[in-house]
Formats: structure tokens, sequence, C-alpha cells
């Protein structure tokens, strides 16, 4: 009964859960390193909007958020019609899929980098052609080569999740000025807001000269509020129209609608975040280099670090002290791991856990 | 570059939420009897356990929901692995399309039904087959003959919106004895809380004896959680394990989980909802024959009424009266309404207001 194009789908393996690890280990200090959230939490004014409307929840969500649209709309200079939101932005990658990919048409994907552009072609019957990272970065030239006539869509991860690097304005430029019309070019930007370095490309430019962008980005992750599942999508009208096509009526939760509006409003909250992550990022920087480590410097809030040795020992090892962090095996990196930058506390405990672990 | 199946989706019409009606009308005093919404609102325990949350959203949810499966599977007494959850039924609709729906396949819906079935079977490229009512119920014996060899999916929705009728345990009982076991059966039981009729059949007994059956329930009707976006499938474990293939990691909101398990606990909140329902259907069925007025007897928490005039008409005039309700044109009907059973205070109001406009 089943469609043939689904039966090679691989479920996603999430970090596990915080109460998960402690029921398994009956251990009750466990910190979670593992899923790139926002270790202050989310904005109070969020919290406190969600606790005013929680009695509300019985009616229907706006559908097309609109209290929200127009707020975004305004703070990014673009037009209402240039915005959708989605349950996650993972779920925008799905109706990407389904507006663009019929069966056989190919979807260009970094590899190693994030597994649901894999998932989305798939459900189409599409077929993933993956380009390895170079020096663990996009390599837009080697993607730019592998288009065809069957290539439909092309994504490109920046910051990448799992490396943490960026592809630079001049690479993106270049690559956009050779890219087909009619390849839908799809910029996943969920960690935008942690990037520091001076040339990373601010695509919402290329809306102008390119009809074939999209801009994918996240309340998930700075914004904290992973848990409520609020992503959006940029890009010109007629585009934004099509992915409305196959978005159910009502697709984003009113508490999600209501957290992310408030948590737009607090700009201290996203200062004091992006502060942390660079001030933890630096602390360690400094100790992998102390324990001989190698890592991807990164423009996000999580480091692929190398520890040279078997990935899933030290990843089972450090949860076995309530300490969960990736397995980067998952990724293709043998001795790799990927963790989340955290509080002071968290950041220490993992440096002191994972130099016991090494020792 | 858009795929040709879509092409011919349209867009579902919501009910208009009520800030947007009192923003365009310039009055305040406005109330909705159009999207089936618990009118008393959420549990009280599953807002108390929202505002208790709130502060946690920073962390990803659960991807299979754990906590609250359990519960349900207690509840329902059936395995876990016979549950999954969606954001809304809704969503779930959409994973039957993508797991099951071929382009060219032949999807059997009543007519007019539930228009989200259409929706789930267009994006796959699905051709669906409608099967007008019969007395505004489903067809069944027609629905059967309408199977072909292409036929892979049967959408019944019972009780059926928007006609508020049910197909009796007997119904049931032939369609299913004799519908190919290839052909899978959704019953969408999205009011089923709300029946008061004794023939209403026990879904859950055809599992024991048909491997082709998937039930969908949510928690956005007499949950009163429709704004949080939760709803559940039940089946075998082989056909959930085909849809959770197409299930994205995260796709249910923590908030939703947390109150959903909350409201799961609290059975007074259930039966206030079912007994002012049923209060209020009893008055509305007397104020409609006093007011002449043909309804169609109702299973649900909204009754079909024809307000014999061009409802689009009836629909404008009420609204400009603050009375918000569905325009049963959309549905096909031409000079009928549907209401949402209220509180007593708001089904005065209905009545006062429609004998008004209809005058």
């Amino acid at each position: 009964m089943i469609r043939e194009d689904i039966l090679d789908i691989k479920p996603y393996v999430p970090g596990k859960p915080i109460e998960e690890v402690k029921r398994e280990l009956g251990i009750d200090d466990v910190i979670k390193l593992a899923s790139n959230e926002n270790p202050l939490g989310p904005s109070k004014k969020a919290v406190e909007a969600m606790k005013e409307a929680a009695s509300g929840v019985h009616i229907y969500p706006h559908g097309d958020c609109y209290v929200l649209k127009e707020a975004l709309s305004d703070r990014l200079g673009v037009s209402e019609e240039e915005l959708m939101f989605g349950n996650g932005s993972d779920d925008i990658l799905k109706f990407i899929g389904e507006a663009f990919v019929n069966t056989g048409e190919e979807v260009i994907v970094a590899e190693p980098s994030f597994s649901e552009y894999e998932f989305a072609t798939n459900i189409m019957g599409g077929d993933v052609v993956k380009v390895p990272l170079k020096d663990y970065t996009h390599n837009l030239s080697a993607m730019l080569e592998t288009i065809t006539d069957q290539t439909k869509l092309v994504f490109i991860c920046n910051p990448n999740n799992p490396t943490g690097t960026t592809v630079t304005k001049q690479e993106v430029d270049s690559f956009m000025a050779e890219v087909p019309d009619d390849v839908v070019v799809v910029f996943d930007e969920a960690y935008k807001e942690y990037v520091t370095s001076d040339d990373y490309p601010e695509t919402i430019n290329y809306l102008t000269d390119y009809d074939n962008v999209i801009i994918l980005r996240t309340f998930s992750k700075i914004y904290g509020l992973a848990g409520l599942r609020i992503g959006y999508a940029i890009s010109n009208k007629e585009l934004i129209g099509y992915l409305n096509r196959v978005r159910p009526p009502f697709e984003v939760n009113s508490m999600a609608q209501t957290a992310a509006y408030a948590a737009l409003q607090d700009q201290d909250h996203l200062n004091k975040s992006k502060e942390i992550n660079t001030e933890g990022k630096k602390y360690l920087y400094q100790e992998f280099e102390r324990l001989g480590l190698e890592y991807v410097p990164t423009e996000t809030n999580f480091i692929l670090v190398d520890v040279k040795k078997d990935a899933s020992e030290v990843f089972a090892d450090m949860q076995k002290q309530g300490v969960i962090i990736r397995n980067a095996q998952a990724f293709g990196y043998e001795t790799m791991i990927r963790v989340t930058i955290g509080t002071d506390e968290q950041n220490q405990r993992l440096i002191n856990t994972l130099e016991q672990v090494l020792a």
C-alpha cells in the first residue's frame, strides 16, 4: 500500500531528551548541549505573553499569522506578501519539496548538512545529489557544476549545520550570477543571528535581482522558542504564493505566534544571547586548545570538535556523567562530536567531563 | 518551476478571526460561532499546565510525544505503537496522502465533507472522486461501488463536517466487510466526543479484524485546544510506521503536548462541554422550529440550517451585527448556514440576530 518513494526514508535521530537520560541512567543532574537550544531560555516578554494567552487556546490560530507578519515585515523591510510562516522552518522545507519537486528531479545539497533537505526531497520522490564540503564548508563552485537540466533546488545551509561554517558574500554573489534562473536556491539561515563574520551575505538583497531565491529563518535558535515550532520564509510574492498552496490552513499554533511577536520586541534578550555565545565560544576554543583538540571555528552556537577517539564511545561516556552532546558519526565524522555552546557553568562542566572522559 | 499537480489547489477559506471583523466593522461586541470551537474554552488544568511550561519552550519538544502517548495509550486501550500525533489532525491527513497516494491514484470522499481530504490528495497528484451525500449523510454503499483498482484511500468523516450527521455501526460493518484490503479506510472522528447516538461505531474495534483502518481524532474540538494544533491517529503498528516515515521530527509543539496531557485528566471539563452542547442543541432546535427553519439534526457542536435566502446575504447581515457564522455556500448549499453551538448567551444572541436578519 505504501508509496515506494518513501521506503528509503531514514528516520531523523534527535538529541536525547533530558528526562529520558535521567530515567535511563537514574541520575538527576543532567545537562543537554546537543540540540543547539538557547541556554538562556526564551525572552521573559515571550513567557509573559504566553501566560496571558493560555486561556484563549480554544480559538483557532490566525492561518497567516497576520499580527506577527506585520511586525516582521516592518522589521525586515520586506512586504507581507514576501513572508510566510511554518511549524518550524523544517515545515517549510517540506512545503518547498511539495511545491517544486516532481519524481526523479534533482535536489543538490552539501554533505554533511542538515538532514531534512533530503527528507523533503525523498517524500516527493526526488533524487538528492550530495556535494561534499570542502574544509567543512559548502563548495559552491562544485555545487554549481553539479546542476543539470533535472535540477530543481539547491539548498545552502548558511551557517552550515553540523559544521558551523559560512559561505561568504563573494562566493554567493558568484554562485547566484551563474545559477540557472529555473533552479530555486534555498538559503537556510537558522543560525544567522549568531554570525559575527563580516563577509556573511545579506541574502534579502538577492531578492531584488533574482526570482529564484527562498530564505529560511527560525525562532527556534537564538529566540529560544524551539519548543513552540515557528520559522519563516522570505521570498518573492510568486514563490511565497506557491508555498502557500501546500500549507495546511492552521499550521502555526497561536502560542508560537504570540511568543514570537513578543520575542521580536525583546532586543535585549537577543543581544544577551549573542553575547553569552561569543564569550562561551572564546572559552571553549581556549579549552579545546589546552586539551590539544582540533575544532572547526564556528559562526553558530555549536562547535564541531575532533576528540581523536571513536565518537560513539566519547558520547556514551559523557552521557553517563550527565552531559548530553551529539555524536558526529551521524554526519560522517568518526572521531568528532558536536557541542552546543551553553552558559558559563555548562561550558565548564562540558570541559571537565570531556577532559575526564578523554584521560 | 512549480509542480503542475498543485496548480489546481484552492486555498482553504477559514472562518474570519474575531479581531479582523472588529477592525473591519469598527464594532467591539463580536461573537464567532463559525469554527466549532469549544465555547467554554480549554480545561483550567490545561491552562495551569501551560503557564508552568512557558519558561521551558527553548527546549525542543519530544518528537514522539512520549508522555502524552503513554497516557492516551492507557486511556484508549491501544499500544503506543498504534498511536501517532500530528500538528492538528489535518497534519496527519497530509501524512496519509504522502504515505499512500501516487500520481493518478484515486481517493474517495463524500461531497460535501471536510475539504482537507481533497487538499492532501491534490498535493500528491492523486485524483479525488466525490460521492454525493444522501440525506446529508455519507452514502457508504455508493462509495463502495466507486472503488476501482486505482483506489488508494476512502475518507469517512464521521460525524460529517459540515452536515453533522453520522453513519451507523451497521453501515460501517457492511462497508468494512466489502472494502478491498488494499484500500485504506480513514475515519475522521474530530467530533466523536459530541456524539449522542447509540449506533455510532466504536471504530477501534475494526483494528482487530482489518489491517487497512486509520482513525483520526483531535484535541481541537471538545478539548478546546484548537489554537495549539494537536490531533492523533490510531491504527495498526505497520500503518503508523508508514505515517511516521513522512512526519518531520518535531511536529507537535511542547505546549500542545503539555496541555493535551492535562486536558486528558480533566473529565469534568469534558462532561460539562458535552452537557452545555446538548442543552444548546435543544434550545437551537426549538428556536429554528419556531422560526420555521429546517435544520439537519446534528451529532456535533454545529448545526446546518436552511435560512431559505441567499446564505451570503444572511452571512453578511449577521456579521454586520457582530455574529460570525459560516456561509454554507462554500459547501454547495446556497440557502444554508452552519452555526456552532455556543453558550446560552451566545445561542440567544445568535437566534435574536438571525430573527432580525430574516425579518
